[in-house]
């Protein structure tokens, strides 16, 4: 059993290279325990705050824990998210996902590795798509 | 993109073949969407209630996001776990996890399905064991 208390592993600023905006990663699940593939970490958004367009070798799940953010999947329309809601994305999906203009958003992110990856990174979020 | 709105999943009693005591399922994710293996649920545990001793054939990664609880591994001391801790329980390791006899605990469980199976249920925990 590995366990990790609450407030044990710092949190980490969300690299420009792949956020636009302020945004917090707070490690849940960093490496997956083989066989498992599993991985997770916190994400918090400070208004305006969104990740670049990414996508997932095998998929991820969204659990939104608190506050309203926006989502959206390339070639579909923007949709508000809310706590409580939880969102899967299918694999090799490309999407975006981060808070609205006025409120922050936090969800929990659970993405599985495949040969080493969990997520590549794209362009960044242009302020017309995101604020669309 | 899946999207499921807070309230949009009835709840479910713990059925007491898994169980002892009263415990609400809460689907998150309850079934995998190929090629991914992932499956979630929140869990929320009365005082007294925990789930009967049990594996998870590729592991389970729990997120505890109220109350204490309690949880042990087969072999290992019982020990105490708050909201905001994580645990990582191996695959194939016997355990169990649920609240303390004075308090509720929730926790969001995240588990990988191995050939159509998230979970192997084994005996209840018997009140010395628990109370130990």
């Amino acid at each position: 059993m590995i366990l990790k208390r609450n407030g044990s592993q710092a949190s980490v600023k969300g690299p420009d290279e792949w956020f636009t905006g302020s945004v917090r990663l707070d490690p849940i699940h960093p490496r997956p325990q083989e066989p498992s593939r599993l991985t997770s970490a916190l994400v918090t958004f400070e208004p305006g705050a969104r990740t670049n367009w990414h996508r997932h070798p095998l998929g991820q799940l969204l659990i939104v824990t608190s506050g309203r953010g926006w989502t959206q999947c390339e070639g579909e329309e923007r949709v508000e998210i809310n706590a409580g809601d939880t969102i899967w994305c299918p694999p090799g999906h490309k999407h975006w996902h981060g808070a609205t203009t006025t409120t922050g958003m936090s969800h929990i992110a659970i993405q599985e590795m495949l040969d080493g990856k969990n997520v590549e990174w794209l362009e960044p979020v242009a302020d017309a798509e995101y604020g669309a």
